[in-house]
């Protein structure tokens, strides 16, 4: 089935205690595109880079099959620019520098061809610009999944709640969970969240790996324990992109269904992780995905007797 | 198979965000003990505690069928005390209070009856009275466990290493084996205090679950997502006390087994922190176990289909 991600290409800049980049390619859409790529090929883009943008940038996108007639390059502006700078302990970051550019006045345009897209994945970003998209398209997709953030959370509450309210699942992670809901308990924090609209609320715990709030029921992913983390930018996004890319590959949004999702994109994560910024999502085989998820099926079975 | 636990039996006051205990039963051989006793009925205690103590505490251990006649009553002396107070997160807590009364020169007895237990949990305590007892067992147990903490770090380093290198299993927690190993990430810690002598190592992650590293292996167990904290302490000593409990009982030192005793020990854990101190231990039926541990199955089962 068809999967269209709507959200942020980037130029990111990043710093770890392992090293130093310049300018790579990021933003939430492209690593969740990336890594929903290697599950469907239905994988429509929509966002909006500057002319500074590169088409090699571009061509990788392209090469993993992700439809980009919905990337906009705005002529005379600049794509948006993150910079951000990791402590040691790889759990927290600095912002550096934030440029928004072409984000301050983004305009979703979905193509024709997009719009009768079965899974909607909104990357975050304004929860304004969030809903605009599910407005613009003539049918209500069989699954919506938004992402969004504290930041969003301080300066658009309103606008956050009317869009929460239109989604299947909300990812965020228990940070985010615990302010949106104003409770400290997760299970209290899914519960409060999914009564403001969303019947799934996966909350993302990094190393500490993911809960799935479905209904009534909960699964837990544990993270894959790992001798290093290089770089944890995108973790998320690559997260979600696996979770959504195996849903609409599978076309099966039950609950059993989304454990599988969750444990492929915990896969996912776990590769971005090893590399600086999305390089590790660029060469995968379907090997290497198959004998990740073994290894978190053997981490978590157990048998009681 | 017998179980023999040496470590604190002491009075704690504890204040939670949800209210506060005068003086109640404490200390990590107690709950190692109690915890212990839904699995193994040859449950042997050996700790000392001030004629202070109340002969109804002591039956409290009794009628779980803890053989007491290790439990030392020391005349004109008191029993150890602890008073702490958790923070509103309930993941820290401040120390209000220490006494340490008769564990300043704990000398551990053991009836001669115990002593050729197969199953020996080390309670924390002092690193030099860890090993005083393993000394004094004439046969070497099929499996020793040891639980420590930072503290000891701190000022036994030695002590530490010396008995650390007698035991099977090491249970600490996620900043203990960073600070134990020089490590932050626990794959690598769990590899150096390997290497310091135990072949398992179980991390305890507290909400976020326990890790169990065994020689190559690896096993994850979730915590059961929780409504409500009420009260953490003891949690720890329970889980151990699961666990060890769970291998006495079925004499099975195995990978397998012990993955499924860190599901035990997470289940008796997970009922511990439900009221105070180790009040939630005291009369806890078989269905009440195995329902909680069907819980830990849905939580973390999937399929990959």
């Amino acid at each position: 089935m068809s999967l269209l991600t709507v959200g942020s290409v980037a130029f990111d800049a990043l710093e770890t205690p392992f090293g130093k980049t310049d300018k790579i390619i990021g933003g939430a859409a492209t690593y969740i595109t990336l890594s929903a790529s290697y599950f469907t090929n239905q994988n429509n883009l929509v966002a909006v880079v500057g002319d500074d943008f590169p088409q090699e940038m571009i061509d990788i996108l392209k090469d993993h099959g992700v439809d980009t007639a919905g990337l906009e390059i705005r002529k005379g502006e600049k794509t948006f620019f993150w910079s951000g700078k990791y402590h040691n302990d790889m759990n927290s970051r600095d912002t550096v520098d934030v440029q928004l550019n072409v984000m301050e006045n983004f305009n979703p345009i979905i193509p024709e061809q997009y719009k009768n897209c079965e899974f909607l994945m909104l990357g975050n970003t304004a929860p304004a610009i969030q809903k605009m998209v599910i407005e613009r398209l003539p049918n209500r997709p069989k699954l919506i999944m938004l992402d969004t953030m504290n930041f969003w959370m301080d300066i658009a509450w309103d606008d956050l709640m009317e869009v929460i309210k239109l989604v299947d699942v909300l990812t965020v992670n228990d940070e985010e969970a615990r302010q949106l809901s104003k409770q400290y308990s997760l299970v209290k924090a899914a519960a409060a969240i999914q009564a403001m609209g969303p019947q799934t609320v996966i909350i993302k715990k990094g190393e500490h790996g993911a809960l799935l709030f479905h209904g009534d029921s909960i699964f837990f992913a544990p993270a894959l324990p790992l001798e290093e983390v290089f770089d944890p930018t995108g973790a998320g996004d690559t997260f979600a992109g696996g979770f959504i890319g195996y849903l609409a590959s599978t076309n099966d949004v039950s609950f059993n269904n989304m454990k599988r999702g969750i444990i492929y994109g915990s896969a996912m994560a776990s590769f971005c992780v090893e590399k600086f910024g999305a390089e590790r999502l660029f060469n995968l085989s379907t090997d290497e995905i198959n004998e990740r998820v073994a290894k978190f099926v053997q981490l978590s079975a157990f048998e009681i007797v």
